[in-house]
Order: structure tokens, then sequence, then C-alpha cells
């Protein structure tokens, strides 16, 4: 059982004139940050004002590159090649790491967003790329898929990896995401989502959608910050943590 | 005078499909290179592609933001704030950065392109946000025109400056640029560009289109690689300097 | 004094998954809409989207052309040339009247957006620009401001035009709208907007901002959006009119 | 045996500062031109100086919308919806229809562009969102792949369509085309593209790959327009044709 577990989400998602997400209410309950890097999500602008925040509220800060797609939110899969991949997470890490150096922090981590996660989990080709980059911007945190091929690329790269399960998503029996397609793929209800991150944290085991018990390695557990219950999804998985004496935090950064 | 001069250009400008000027001619006979950033030309891969280029002919890497505007070729101003122009700066720079990085060089001097050159040799809050930029990126040398606004606000911001002057454009009599839209702004002739430089590297002063001489301190010459002539270009304003006795150099980085 | 006035404000400015307005609401209330075109706001699925909500609540739909800058949200000048303006107005318009065609419907008016509204107030050949667009997209109704560049550059193309005054804008005594940026340009109150458009369509004037009357000539009312209270103004407005017997409404197609 | 046969080409995919083929050599070559609509290539200046040049040739204006990616040049699959297909067809056309129409001409057919091309051709529910865009936007005539899904989904939408060989690319002994990724996939010398031509022309059929003769209804044969011998390859299919007694010519507007 750990003592202390690492929460993270999406963050700096705006655009310029658009606003999305609530992020200083999701940065003060959470210990690792996702900023969006303007090819999917953000601009330099709300990169900027993102990476304040985060300082303010001592959030780790983490790049979250994402497919050149603004319009479809990075969601939709592109056909990139591994070199494509690795050199748009190294343009959008490098924007990234400017931005929060010239405010006095710096990046810790990388987990790719949306669409380019899921690239990255079925093909081993793109997951080495993401990896190469984050090894190469200064030995990056990589986050992925609990059990999944970032991880093992990362750890293949000799950098960090973070093991990451989500609180609000149904996992299957072999440990994969149900995908959101199906029926009660995301858990809506705060309730849910608190006892699956607990479970997640203290058992290390998460109950799949056939009611088989999934043990996966957590070292972080993603929450969305887009949903119409962000914060209180957020509260009430901290609340179920600090009850069970786990502690939120930051936690060492990965483990090779 | 000087016994060793700086010849930069601007290069990386192709983007995806298409390809714009000959990077590899034009790197072979240069010392700085100011590296497109994706903005008004450039993508992820044509920059790591360009920083190798530069890498393997030792030529100094510099980063060119540009406004965000790929149809304009970043050429149309932007009523841009000095917080955008700062944030954009920020961005570009570090993108380029972290590509410098993962190939093994680094950026050393930012000159920003087209219309946002024109933009801060116009308007000191523009210069000030060039050269806050540059100050938070490292001390980064913040290359402008010859007793422009540029080089004083990097001066201001402690931040090295190389103060440019133009082989192949004509200069008014106060020392500004005679602007494109007049007849004869461009020195077209291979000869009549190396003799500017000549009289820029040796004499520190240009002829202008009134036949006065304008003294102009040069720690660096720009040469355009874009036009029909620009390796020949090249090639009469090394030659030229050569048998004066002036080395193509890197010099060194700034003076504050 | 006018019977029958129309209500304009723009529309359609959500953009992938980030929604700005609240366009249904809004098209409840006014006569015409202004759909953005894709290149300050809107996609192409949000426009059809739009025109569909148009179409159900009997709404004039109108293109609005924008500059080419999603992150400023078009309100930040171009240096565009007459042609470029007339290229990108071309294309925009052409892109709404297909998707307006293919949902039944059809575009009658155009209004551009944002700097390239003021642009055109203040350059005569970008007003040109724009009204030849409106001329060989079938002769659509150039909307400008009252007394204004555009609607003078429609007459001269032979388009209709409908001059504009704005419910919740202060104005100058010369007619020109007072700038964003001096206090009391905008007005906040749903009943000082209210107050301020029945004067201009039931008398044709507007108080200046040093109380002298400004005539003008008022075809339509522009009534903003994107703003806390846009519902409530709109509601104070109608109210307003309607309690002075002025009717809502499509009214001609403008005036040559 | 057809006595007139349509050649066509891609064209007007330079964009800004980039210039891409020789739109003016190739257009004096074919009989039909898909112009590049501002997604995967082209803008509105490029769209409208390449509709006149297609005017000025007398060469048959047709759209060639493309996926949202101008790095990538809409070579890379996106995973979009059959809405979002449609939306963004629809979108592209109407562009270019505006613009036909300002410069005096008309779009006469639709061919998508790259790997919406293939996409289209690999899923019938995205055959069918381009054909309802063809239907919509005028009944324009749907070029696809010979007894491929375009065609299939264009005739089931009661739009005209013309069924399109390759002069230039290998064909597998189904029908399909030989992927570029495999060897041969590419006749690059112009007489074996010319010697397919004539065979597709003549007799309706192509030498597959693996020897065996394919028949094929061929309404037009594309020819690419970015190869380095891109105007020597159209000569020498114009010239095999013509000895054949086989005109070159814009024929009928499809057949449903």
């Amino acid at each position: 059982m750990n003592v202390e577990i690492d929460l993270n989400c999406d963050t700096g998602e705006s655009y310029g004139a658009y606003r999305l997400g609530d992020d200083d209410a999701l940065l003060r309950r959470v210990s690792s940050a996702n900023v969006a890097c303007g090819f999917h999500a953000g601009d330099a602008t709300v990169m900027r004002r993102t990476v304040r925040t985060c300082l303010a509220h001592g959030v780790r800060i983490g790049a979250h590159p994402g497919l050149p797609d603004l319009q479809g939110f990075g969601r939709r899969a592109m056909a990139l090649s591994p070199d494509d991949v690795y050199d748009i997470a190294l343009y959008q890490i490098g924007a990234l790491q400017a931005i929060a150096a010239a405010e006095g922090g710096r990046v810790e981590h990388v987990k790719p967003h949306g669409a380019l996660y899921h690239m990255a989990e079925a093909d081993d080709s793109i997951a080495e790329a993401l990896a190469r980059a984050a090894s190469r911007t200064g030995g990056l945190t990589l986050v992925g898929l609990s059990g999944g091929r970032l991880v093992a690329a990362g750890r293949a790269a000799s950098v960090p990896v973070w093991e990451e399960a989500f609180a609000d998503r149904a996992y299957r029996s072999d440990g994969a995401l149900l995908p959101r397609s199906s029926p009660g793929a995301v858990l809506d209800s705060p309730s849910a989502a608190a006892e699956q991150a607990l479970r997640l944290a203290r058992d290390g085991e998460a109950i799949a959608n056939d009611g088989q018990a999934v043990s996966l390695k957590v070292d972080t557990i993603c929450i969305h910050g887009d949903g119409p219950h962000a914060a209180e999804t957020a509260d009430a998985i901290r609340a179920a943590l600090a009850a069970a004496g786990i502690r939120i935090g930051r936690g060492t950064h990965g483990t090779t």
C-alpha cells in the first residue's frame, strides 16, 4: 500500500478567447498537472498562465503534447510516423520548458494527450518515440497506462516512469480501459470514482466490468477536469484517500 | 576594422511537403543561422533537419520566431500586444531549444522574423518583450538592426546583442533601411551586395541612397537565402571579405 | 420612424470542443445572424449546427468573415492587402453558402468581423474589397457602420446595404464609436442598451458621450452575444421596442 | 473503346509563399483539374489564381477537398466521423464554388484528396458522406476509383460519377492500387505511364503487377503533377492517345 499517491489532471486547455475547464479549482486539488502545449489545445499565453497557477499551488508541471488538431481537440487518431511523433513531442515539450523556466518552474513529466496516448498504448514504435522525446528533453518522467506500452518504452529508454490508473474509467479484466463507446465506460458519480481511486491507491487493483479484480501498479491517478462534476469528484477522491490515511502528493519522480 | 565578421541567414523555412530555399547551400556559406520555429514557416521535422545541417556545417544556431501567420510567411504585421509577443517568442525559442539540445546543439541567439522584426524596430514595447524573452531563455544574444530598438532593448535587459547590417538592402542616410516598396531597395547584383558587405565589415559604414556615408556598428551581416542568386551572392561576399583579409566567423556572442 | 427594425448578432463562434456564447438563446431574440465562417471562430460542423438553429428560429443568415487568426478571435488587425481580403471573404462566404444551401437555407448578408470590420471602416480599399466580395457572391447585402465606409463601398458596388448601429456601444458626436479602450465605451446595463436601441430605432439618433445627439440612419441594430447579460439585454431591447410599437423583423434586404 | 477520354490532375497546391507543382504547364495538358481547397494545400488566393488558369485553358474545375492537415499535405489518415467529413467537404466545395463563380466559372466535379480519398475507398460511410456533399452542392460529379466505394456511393446518392484510373500507378489483379509502400507502385517512366494510359483508355484494362489483365471502367485518367517528369509524362500520354485516335476531352459530366 502507498501512503502517498499522486493525482494528475489535464489542464491549460483553453485557447485564445475560448475557456475550457476550471483550472484554478482543479489545480487546488491535484499534485501533478498535464499542461496542454498548443497543438490540440492551449496557446502560449494560456500556457504561461497555467504554469503560474501550477506554481502558485505547488503542483508538479508536466507537458501534455497532443496531435496537431485543435478542432478535434487531439482526440482523432492521425497516421503519424514515429519520427513525426518524436518531432512534435520535442517541439511541444520544449515550448513548455521555456515558458516554465521563464516563470521560475520546470517541467518534470510528460504525458501524451488523447489520441496520441492511445496511439502509443497501441503501437510500440509510437511509445518508443515518446520515450525518446522524454529522454532527450532532460530525462522527464514518462506517464503511461499501468502495465502498458508507454511505461515499457520509458523503462527501455532509461527514463523514469509513472504508471497511471484512472479514477473514473471502467477497466476490463485484462487491465485495458473499457472503450468510451461502451456503456459504463465512464464512472459518472463522484462516489464511484472515489471508491475506485481508493482501491487503486490502497490495494493496487480495480474491479473490472466483469466483476474480476485487476491488479494494477499505480504511481499516479488521473482525474478528468472537463466533466460537470470535476471539482466535486476530486473532492470525493481526496476525502476517501484522506480517510484511509493516504496523502495526495508528488511522491518521487517515477521509477525506472 | 573587424578581422572577423559574422554572416547570418534565415533558414529552415520549408514546411511539410513545401520546400523553400536551399538550406544546405546557404549553411555552407554563413556562420550563423536563424531557424524558423513553426509559426511563420518551418515545422518540428524541418526544424530538426535544419539543426542537423547547422551542426554538420558548424553554424551557430539561432531562433527565428515569427508571427502566427503561415499563409503570410510572417510578413504581415499583426496587432499583437507586447505580452502576446513575449509569449509566442518564449514558445518558439523553447521549441527550438529542445530540438537543438536533442541533437546535441544549443540555441545561441534570437532574431525575430519579418513583420515581427519591423514591429520591434518600430515599437519599444515590442522590442522590450523580445529582449525579455531572450533574457528568460538563457540570456540569448539578441540580433537587431544596427542602432535600432532591438539592440537598445537587449542592452537594457542585459542580454548580449549583435548589431546587424544588410548586405543586399539599400540604406537611407538616417541609418534606416529603404523600404522594400521603394525602387532600388534590394541590391540584386551579387557584386553590389559584396561591395556593401565589405564596406560594412571593413569600414563600419554604408553608402545611403542619397550618396551619403552612414556609420553603422556591425556585428553580423545578414544575407538573404530566398533570392534567385542566394548562393552566388554569398560567394561574392565571402570572396570580397577574404580578399580584404576578413574572416567569416562566429565571433563573440554579442556585446552588452 | 421605423415600424420594424432588424436586430443582428454574431453567432456560431464555438470551435471544436470549445463553446462560446448561447446561440440558441440569442437566435430566439434576433432577426439576423452573422455566422462565423471558420477563420476567426467557427468550424464547418459548428457552421452547420448554427445554420440549422437559424432556420429553426426563422433568423436571416449572414456570413461573418474574419481574419485568419483563431487565437486572436479575429480581433487583432493584420496588414492584409485588399486582394487578400477579397479572397478570404469569397472563401468564407462560399463555405457558408454551401452549408446553408445544403440545409435548405441561403446566405442573405455579409458583415465582416472584429478587426476586419474596423479595417474596412478605416480604409476605403478594404471596404471596397468586401463590397466586391458581396457583389460577386450573389449580391449579398453588406452590413456596415451607419454612415461609414462599408456602406459607401456597398452602394458604389451596387449591392444592397444595411446601415448598422450598436445598442450597447457609446458613440462620439462625429458618429464614430467610442473606442473600447475608453471608459464607458460599452453600455453594460441592459436598460441603458435598451434605451439607446429605442432611440436609434425610433428617432434615428444616439446621444454621444459629450451629450450631443448624433443623427444615424439605422437599418439594423447590433447586439452582442458574448457578454454576461446577453439574453437579458436582448430581452430588454425587445421589450423597449415593443412598448414603442416597433416590431423586430427582417425588413427589406438593404437599400442601395 | 472511348473516342474521348478525360485527363485529370491535382492542382492549386501552392500555399502562401510556398510554390508546389507547375500548374500552368499541367493545366495546358489536361481536361479536368482538381483544385485544392485550403485544408491540405492551397489558400484562397492560390485558389483564385488556379481557377483563372483553369478558365484560361478551358479546363473543367473540380473541388479537391482534403483533410485539415497542411503539414501532412492531407496524406495522413485521420479518424474523422462521416459527419466530420461531410461538413469539411461542404465547406471546401463551397469555398471553391464562390471563388469559381466570382471568376465566371463553376465547379463541376469533386474528388477527395490523398488520405481522404483512401479513407472513402476503404469505408462506405465516408464514401457516402462525400457523395452526400456532392449531392447537396448542386449534384457535382463524384470522381472515385474505378469499381470502388466512391462511385458506388455516388450512384446511390444519384449524383453523376466518373470512374478513375491512374496512368502511373501499378494495379493489383483485384483492381486495387498497389500501395505506394510496395516496390514498383509508381510507374516512373513517361513511356510506361503512357502505355498504361493508352491501355486504360482504349481497352478498359490494366496489366496488374502479377501479369494478369484487370478490366476497369475508365471515365477519366489521373496523372500526377508533382513528380519530376510531370509535364513530360503528360505529353507522352497525350501523344500515345492521339496516335490511337483518342481525343483528350471533358466528355460528359459523369454517368449515373
